[in-house]
This record gives structure tokens, sequence and C-alpha cells, in this order.
């Protein structure tokens, strides 16, 4: 990776004189790059005032980095030059590969072939290459105005999958006055991928956080392992999470961009901060990389001028999931020797009557103390409307001092006259504090640095709580036919595993049936196995509430005519539970196996609330599982029922990663529901799938 | 309300020769007020060269309206003072009222009473009273700078509770280029409130759009009412949505907050568009002015130059619940003209390849046209990169007025360089075109112009189906006593007003429970009904599946020890059903008599699912009621279950309010749950509450 980012020598194929995109990467070359530059052209003497090659091979020195601009088709051809250069780093910006349909595949197969033979590492095709600001380097045909707008050098690096997003997120960071370290536009990512970068990143001395757009990860696992070791704070917005955008998603840049939300679920677990828009991306990157360490607790003071402000603050905080923090009693007290005595120092704390009381420096300064001091509180938010009063600018290295001897966060939300926030933004980012114009931004960044820390500090003390699976599992014969298993075979292979299931069993007369709904007690479910049909209740093959025999034996008849002679008849204990949840395992295209735990009924149906981990887990991990969904409180006591037994249903979801790890015939495992009577979790129906479902 | 805006002449109680608040008023009101100017302060002679009078009786003219700056305590003098003058409008700007507690309260009351007495209007006091940018009248305290920061007619007013906001808001708009025509600080509001504006503002012919920050609407009825008869978008903040948030709302500005969903269940129901943050409600009531009539159907085609804005913008669309436009066969006939030809056209329509192929204005021109005029389609989003192309700004008039003809709109998501971004909006300005900068904020503010569009359509088209009550409802007589009517009274209630409820009986021997039950059919339920305790589940007072005789028995005399002799014991039959919804009727303290709506079971009271309307209904405005849940899909037939049965659904909302209206003495009814099997409602248990509980 080093050499494409640090080469000593480029060459450009398909430079140019003409005002076009082989212009553009010779002048953004020239514009900062300190190593030689050979533009290459056989219609050329020399391009830029720099002398023009017509091929590879006529460049009288080494060459380390090829950025290759001709047209798709000639593209092999200058793979092979560079082969025999010696050249073991390309970067291939032209469009007409992959993403073009059959021929384009094709043809972008053969330049990987090519690159492997001959140990080249190719970058690209389709993207816009790399740019480092703080050095100057633009491997890029991006428009030189680019490179003009104003970027600012910064210690943010970027990954993007998308080439003209690569230069509009430069652009748009420019305007935000955002600064960047590496900027690096991966297109079709024949071979370098967001996996390689984030490895190279992680080392980059220049680089504090990692910032990107994709719209697939096809090596999601790795990426995931990556994210999960990783040190410095990673951000991701993921184009194609809501099905126009994934279909969209699969004819661009010809990837696929996978189920959203196990990739969601999977990397949020792996401590990434997931963003849904391009401007969030940007603001939560920057805010990680101005805060690097919070408590994840993140209990808020808000300070204000305003009420109204205070207000609008809280509601924000609130809806990213922060807590308002609680002031303790010395802190009130402290407040009420700056406060008018009608009024009762609270959280958000509004400073307005004091300031008319007391000065604004006093008011303020004696509040922030008093707040700072407070062990309650993790992260002040002060409310600050700029160019009305200059006052607070002057105390912001002050402000900062004293955030950082309390170990605390200090974070503005800027409000106010156009040139004073500009005055003000520039005072701050010299004091190292962060500003944000939007409340509801604001919030979602804070909640963002939390999400991070709180990864952070778990993974740093997580113990490797593996435990080796059960010992010795009677191994189920898998039928060797059959692509699912019963719902009664399911379950015994559950059971096998010690996954706690219901108990039931196979009838094979209405009077065995009898026989075992008078051992475990009324009312039985019974219910019709048809052969490769998971969804029984769809087909009426479900009876619920079967309380006297009369009845049971007239829907067992009703059963076996349905039937007609396939499958069998499964007799089961109604159980009554307090909630349902779903628990599941499956192989992912680009996740490899996972486990899957979420709310279960229908009301998670259609506001689904599940979460996915890369199995198989640590004891540890599946705890942490449990606790990331988002109803989380329904498992916690809610209502008056009992909590749930969070290593019961941890050891569940260990389980479920250790049965895939040992059937490779296991594609999926669906336990839904999983009830939950007591606090303990019992699976009531079960689904496996073997071997992979092809052409779907 | 006309000569608070449009007064000849003003007095300002207050004024000063010094750099203060009584200073600033008189400066803003001689940089644009073209009627007479008095300061009064008997301190000075003369105020920015105005003559200054010790006294408002020793101005020679007519004075129309006061604007108070004195301190709090010398306002009833300087109120009696205007009384005599003959001044029926009042601003007072000075803090220190009800927002400072009971000393406050009580001088506030007094100003009241002066004012009711002697037929004079106050508005504030603690406000910023009024700004009118057009005109350039700035009513108000407001630092002179505001004034001149950049402010830009416009045809959007404003309605704001906080006073600093009021001047933060004006500052944000003028930095964001966006217009304003009236701005109105009404701080707490002791006799002027936002209903009197709102109407005054329907009719002002200088306003398009109205936008609201509030903490609390006392009057939430009335403007319910007022919202839902406006011709004119209201877009609202509403400031104390969260705990926290309506905790501070509560100590700030003397407002109570209110029930936060309850509010946004009724005014979004009026049609009233809500906004969560500031800059939220900003870019909202703009792009409402910008967009008036859009189909609300509202099925978005998308254009861009980037494959990846293309994902993200319809990422951002369907998140804020828009519609991606199947394009027509015609359609994609056309744009294969265009399209080179491995790329099968699709929405969004990614125009990069066809560029590079057919040239810039060729290819968007010809593809813009296409789809303006696919039956399909109601707007089209347009994605574009300034600063590295401005090929697209001279197009804008062109693009404009055939979007016009079309009868469609066209709204641009603008990226790019500052100074191009600049460029482009300046010229969209003039075309008339509505821009965004950030996709989903783009999402959210289209969204909101289809609410409205669609309220509109609606309330244009609604008959007024109001039907008379239940003729004769055998009237029950309410006990004197009780707080609480037990399940099987209120049951009693609405089984007269024709709402279905579920069999059940009181049972005074298990003998007759037991009749009950083979009668109806086993299981069934028995509840133990203590009087005034409404949570029977928790108090251990309901079991449920009891399908022997053995077990009822039991049951019953464990019920009968529980309630100590108290109370009576209710057999029911136990209801299967498909799901749970909720139902009920309460006199809010804002909105008067109210019908709530919603989803039940555990899940729902994790993640409400609940929305409420005026009471009495409408037929129409009842179903529009039961279609207005987040999760209305699983009442529309989700997963194989009957719909629910809408008519029968609404009829029993109606009547929850006529019940209301027929027993002043009823505060709330609840349905809880109310199942549905089959598509059919029927209230399971009910809980009437009686008489204002009072000091809670």
């Amino acid at each position: 990776m080093e050499t494409f980012f640090n080469p000593r020598s480029v060459a450009v194929a398909g430079a140019s004189q003409k005002e076009n995109l082989g212009n553009h990467v010779v002048k953004n070359l020239k514009a900062g790059f300190d190593g030689d530059i050979y533009p290459i052209n056989p219609n050329y003497d020399e391009i830029e005032g720099l002398p023009c090659f017509p091929s590879i091979d006529a460049i009288p020195g080494h060459v380390d980095l090829a950025i290759v601009l001709v047209p798709a088709k000639a593209v092999p051809t200058v793979l092979e030059a560079c082969a025999r250069k010696g050249t073991r780093r390309v970067i291939i910006e032209s469009a007409g590969f992959s993403e073009t349909g059959d021929a384009g595949r094709a043809l972008q197969a053969r330049c990987d072939e090519i690159a492997r033979k001959n140990d080249i590492r190719l970058w690209g095709p389709n993207c816009m290459g790399i740019v480092d600001v703080p050095r100057q380097y633009f491997f890029t045909f991006m428009h030189p105005r680019i490179r003009t707008s104003g970027l600012l050098p910064g210690r943010i690096s970027l990954i993007v999958q998308s080439g003209m997003m690569s230069a509009v997120f430069l652009a748009e960071l420019a305007r935000k006055g955002i600064g960047v370290s590496k900027a690096c536009s991966i297109g079709n990512r024949a071979d370098v991928d967001e996996c390689d970068l984030l490895a190279f990143l992680e080392k980059d001395p220049d680089t504090d956080v990692v910032a990107l757009y994709l719209e697939s990860i096809p090596r999601g696992r790795r990426f995931a392992e990556l994210a999960a070791a990783s040190t410095k704070p990673i951000v991701l917005l993921k184009g194609g999470q809501s099905e126009a955008g994934a279909q969209a998603a699969m004819s661009h840049t010809s990837s696929l961009s996978g189920n959203s939300r196990l990739a969601t679920g999977v990397l949020s677990g792996a401590g990434v901060v997931m963003a849904d828009s391009v401007f969030q991306m940007m603001d939560m990157a920057h805010t990680l990389g101005a805060i690097p360490r919070l408590n994840p607790a993140c209990r808020i003071a808000v300070m204000t001028l305003s009420g109204g402000a205070g207000i609008l603050a809280c509601d924000a905080l609130a809806r990213s999931g922060l807590t308002i923090a609680t002031l303790s009693a010395e802190t009130k007290k402290k407040l009420e020797a700056v406060f008018p005595p009608w009024m009762p120092p609270a959280n958000p704390i509004d400073l307005f009557p004091a300031v008319s009381l007391r000065g604004r420096t006093a008011a303020f300064m004696d509040s922030l103390s008093a707040v700072l001091e407070d062990p309650g509180v993790d992260a002040v938010v002060i409310h600050f409307v700029a160019g009305l009063d200059e006052a607070m600018s002057e105390h912001l290295d002050n402000l900062k001092k004293r955030a950082d001897q309390s170990g605390k966060t200090v974070i503005f939300w800027l409000m106010g006259l156009a040139e004073g926030k500009r005055q003000f933004r520039e005072n701050a980012r010299s004091a190292g504090i962060a500003v944000h114009s939007d409340g509801t931004r604001l919030a979602e960044c804070l909640s963002a640095v939390a999400h991070f820390n709180a990864y952070r500090q778990r993974a740093e003390a997580e113990p490797d709580d593996r435990v080796p699976p059960i010992p010795e599992p009677r191994r189920l014969d898998l039928p060797g036919t059959t692509k699912m298993l019963d719902e009664f075979d399911s379950k015994r292979l559950l059971d096998e595993w010690r996954i706690p299931v219901v108990e039931e069993q196979i009838a094979s007369t209405p009077e065995e049936a009898w026989a075992f709904a008078e051992q475990v007690g009324l009312p039985v479910v019974i219910k019709g196995l048809a052969p490769d049909k998971a969804h029984k209740t769809e087909h009426g093959l479900v009876k619920l509430g079967i309380s006297d025999r009369p009845r049971l034996f007239e829907t067992f008849a009703r059963l076996q005519t349905q039937l007609g002679g396939k499958g069998r008849i499964l007799v089961q204990q109604q159980v009554s539970y307090d909630y349902e949840l779903i628990a599941g395992f499956l192989r992912d295209a680009q996740f490899g196996p996972c486990v899957m735990f979420g709310l279960g009924g229908i009301l998670a149906e259609l506001q689904p609330d599940v979460t996915f981990a890369l199995a198989p887990l640590t004891e540890t991990k599946a705890v942490q599982l449990v606790r990331s969904l988002r109803n989380r409180r329904l498992l916690q006591g809610f209502r008056g029922m009992a909590p749930l037994d969070e290593a019961a249903a941890a050891r569940l979801l260990v389980q479920l990663g250790d049965i895939g790890a040992a059937h490779a015939r296991i594609e999926q495992i669906d336990i839904n529901p999983l009830v939950v009577k007591n606090g303990l979790p019992v699976a009531v129906d079960a689904n496996v799938v073997l071997d992979k479902i092809t052409g779907a």
C-alpha cells in the first residue's frame, strides 16, 4: 500500500495537452507531487512543460506508480507494459469495466489476471484515485478546481466507492471547513479494496479517523474484523439501505449492496459508527476527531442564554438516546450563588437571568466550573449566539483548558450572525473545541462519540471467554436430499446442543397424541409437518388451543387429510409466555457465518428490531448482542415481567453459532418464536435449511 | 391585530440615549418605520435626533402603538397612562413577569387586568415584539446588527414564543438566504397569542407560509381548528417533545408543554407540518413556499450524474416515506435512446454514461422531458454538482418552464464548490426552483409538502358526514362518589353506544360462572374487579385460560379471598385475535375532548404508535385517524390477515367521542386491548374515569 501513497515516480498513461481528464492528472500532479512525473502519449512531445513519452517502456527511470486513463480496451496493453517495466502499482482511473455489463466484466477480469501474474497491485478501475491533502499529492483526474477550492489539511481519511462522490466530498468538506488527510476513491475494486485501505490507514500516522462511503462490502467479514480491532474511529455511510437504494446500488459500480440490516448490525457491534447521510458522516468523523475520549455514559449538561435553545437541545439529545445529566446537590448550590433567587438551578442551565444579574463572564465561568466539577456530568453542550456578543470568543482557550483539566468535553451549539459565527469557528478551531451549527446534528455526533468510546472500553476490557463447543453432541445424520429439516428434526438438533425447546412429540395416531396431551397438560398445539414447507401457519397446518379429546381427534383427522399421506403430525405443549424473540444462524455471502437475535411477534415484522454478529461468538459478545436491541428495555424487567436471563440467552446464541461451525451443510437456522416466560427463553418453532439455495 | 403591524405612530416607553435595549428600539424604528416615533423618558430631551417626552400623556399626537421597555414594576403605571392616552395596542418587551415566579405572575395578572378594563390589547410581556422585513418595520429591542445582517424580504411569517430565539431565527434565515415576511415574538402571551396571529396571518396578503416555535399551546383546540381551516401551510417546531425538554419548558416562559404526543397527533391530523429541529423547520417552510402544489402521491424520479448520489437520494427519500416512481415503458423507451446500450434505464436515472455518449445538454434535457411526461412521476429530484460544470445554470429558466407546463415539481440536490453553489442558488432563486444542500433534508421537506397537499386535498373534498349521535342510548346512571367505573360497568356503557364488547357476565357464585362458561365456550377468563383498581393484571386479579370446572371453582374461590368481600367477579369469554389495538377518549387541558387510537400490546408500549383527534369526529375524520398510524400496514391485510373493517373502527371512534359529549362527568375512557379478529374490533377490557382527578 505504502507505494501507492508515496511513490518516487509516477507515469500517466493517457496524459494529454487538451483540457480533458488526461490533462487534469498531469496538472494535479505538477501542483504538488515532488517526485518524477512522466506523461505518456505517443502524440505529444511535452505536456504541461514536462517531456512526454510514447510508452512506459520509453521512460528512462524507474516508475513506482502508473496512473492509467486510456480507453478501457487499451488498458490490458498498458498493464503488460507496466509488467515489463517493473511497475508494481497501477491506478486504473478509466471507466468501461464491470460497471458496463458482461463485456466490461470480462475486460476487468483480464486486467486482474495480468496484474496477478505479474505481482502488480491494481487500484480501480472506474475511480478517481488518491488525494493526500497535507502533502498536496493529487493522483487523480479530478477537476483542478477542487484542488484550489480551499481544501484543508486534516486528520480524517476517506475511502469512497463512488468516483464522482469522492470529488464532491472533498469540495463539501472544504466548504464546511473540515480538514482531510487522504481521500481514496476505489471504484470497482478489482484488487485494492476498503479492507486493504482500512488496514493501511489504521497504521497511518497522519490519520485519526476513517470515513467511508460504500455500496457493498464484498469482504464484509474481514472488514468487520479489521473494524473490531481498529483503535481509530470508523464512520461508514452505506448506500443502498432502502430497497430502492439497494436496487440502484446493484446496477452501480457493479456491486451488490447485500443485506443492509445484517451489515449494520455486525458493523455497529464492531464499533463502527453508521451514518445515514453525507453531511452526517462528515460531521460525525469531524467530531470523533475532535473528541478522542469521552465517558460513554455521556451525561450532558446544557448551558444556554436562551431558554428555548436549552429545551431544543434537550429534545435533540434525548432523540439521540443521550442522557441529560442530573446535577448534584453541590452543583446546584454553586449555581444558586449565581442565579436570581426566584430561579431554581436545573439542567438545561439557562444563564440569561444570571447574566442580567451578575454580568456575563462571571455568570458563565462560575457556572461552567461548577458543572465541570460535577462527577455526574461527562460533557457540556453550550448554546451560543455569535455576532451579538463577542465576550465568549476571548475565553475559548481558557474554557478548553478547564475542560481538559476536568477530563470532560465541551462542545458548542453555535447560532447567530454569519460573520460572528465564522470568527467564532476560527477561534474554536485554534482552541481545539468542537462546534456545530445544528443542535440535532450535534446530538447525533455526540452519540457517535459515545458509541465508539463504549465499544473501545468494552473491547479493551473484554475477556476471551470463548467456551469450547458442547463436547460431544450426538451428530445428527442430516438427510441427504432434503433441503430443510422439519420442525421436529430442527428442534431435535437444537436440543442436542442444549438449546431449550418446547415439549413435543410426533404422533402417528390420535390416541398417541391424546396420551401426550394428558401428560404435558392441556391445551396443546397440533401441527402438520409437510416436507419442505416452512410456513405452516400460512398453509393452515397449525391448530392452537386443543383442549379436549373430541377436538383433538377431529383436528388430527383433518390434518391427516390435509397432509395427504406426506409428512407427519406433531403434538406440542401450548406454552404461555411474556413476549416473543427470534434467534438464528445464517451464512452471509459478505459476512460469512453470523448469529441473529431480535424481537419477535407481528409488530416486530413491521418495525424490525433485529441485530447480527459474526459467529462463533464469545459469551461476552453474545451478551452484548442481547443488549444491543433498540427495545432492550423489554428484556430488562419491563412492566413487572422478570428480566431476561441474559446468560441463558447468550449461551443459546453461542450455541447457534457452534451448530453452524459443526455442520458445514447448515445454511440457516431460524428459531421463531423463541418465547420468554419468567425470563427463560424456549424455542417454540424452528427451521433448519440445508445447503445453499441456488439460483435465488 | 392590524394596528400592531400597521400603526401610524409608535411611542417607546423606556427609550434611552445609552447603548441599551431602550436605545435599540428607537434606532430600529428610525431605520424603517415611516410613521411618527415618540421616545419616552423623563431624563432626556431627545433620543437619536427625535424629541423625547417625559410621559405618554405629554405626546401631542395620537399614539397607535406603545412599545414598553421600562422595568417590570413600572409597567402597570405605563399601561394606565396608555389607557388615558387612548392607546389600544401595547407591546411589553420587558421581562420579569410570570416567568420569574409568583410575584411576577401577580404583576402580569395586574397588567392583564388594566388592559382588559381599558380595551387594550397586550402583546408580550417578555418578548422581542414585531419585525416586518419587506416593510423594514422593527418594533423590537433586537440588536440593530440583526437588522443589517442581510435579512431578505420573503413570504414566510414566523411566530416565536422564545424571545432570544426570534432574533436567532432571523439571523440564521438571513445566513441561509431564506426570505421572511413578519416575525412575531410573543413571549408570555398575557393576551395576544399564536391563535390571534394565525388568524391574522391567514388573511395577510404578504404571508404564504407560517412557521412557529412554541413550547406550549394553551388554546390548543382553537389552534387546531384554525390550522385545520388554514389555506396556508403551517410548520410547527414544538419545544419540549422529550421528557427532559418538557421539564425544561415547564420552567421557561412559564408554560406547560403538555402531552406532546397528543399535540403532534391532533395538529398533524389538522394538516400542520411538525418539524423537529430549527433548521428543518426553516427548510420545510421555505420548501412549502417554493412548491405550492404537489400531487400528494409524490412519486419521485431521481436524475443524477453520480450513481452514488442516486443511491443516497433513494435511501433518503425512502426514509422519509416517499415513493420512488416506477417509470413507464414509454419513458424507458425514450431513455433507451439516450442511454448506452449496456445500461437499462431505471430510476434513479444515472446520466453519467449518457452524458459521455451524447453530450450534457441533450442527454439531460431529453431525459428530463421524458420523465416529466411520465404520468407516474409527480416530482423530479436532480442531483447536481456545481462549480465543475456551469452548463446547467443557464438552463434553469427553461427547466422551470417545462416543469410548470407539465404541472410537476423539479427540486435540486445541490453539492459542489462553494462559489459555484452560491451562483447556482442565485439562478435557481430567480427561476423559482427549490434547492437543497442536504439530500436527507430535501426528502424531509418534500415529505412535508406531500403531507400538506394530502391534507388540503382531503379537506377540500371532505363531506360533513357528522352522523347524529346514537338516538337514545339508555343513560347510565353514573355513580355519585366513585372515581372510576369498574370493567363491567365501563363495558355496559360502551355497549349502550353500540361499541362491540366481549361476552361477559358478573357471577356471584362459581356455579353461575361455570354455567356462563359452558354457554360461551371454553376457555374463559375470570377477573376480580376491585373498586377503583384499574390495573387488575398487576394486582394478580386476572386469570386466563380457565378450561375446566375444578380449575374454575378453585380460581373463583381464590379471587374471592383476594377481593376480601369488596368488588365483584367477572367471567369473560376468552377471545382469540389477530392483533391488539387501543382506543380511548380524554379531555385535554389544551385540546379539550379528544379521541385516541393506536396499536396495543407490549411492543407498542415501548414504541408507541398512537394518534389523536379532536372530538366529536365525523366518519371521514375517524377513517383518517385510523389510517394515520405509523404501522398502518398492520391494518391493511398484513401477512394474510383480514384487513381491518375501517368503517367499524371509525364508527367506534366516533361513538367514543359522542359518549364524551353526552356525559360531561366522563374524563377518560380507555379500551385496552381493543382486539381485532377477522378485521372486526372488539373491546376486551375498558376503563372509564369520572371527574377530574385533581392535584396531579
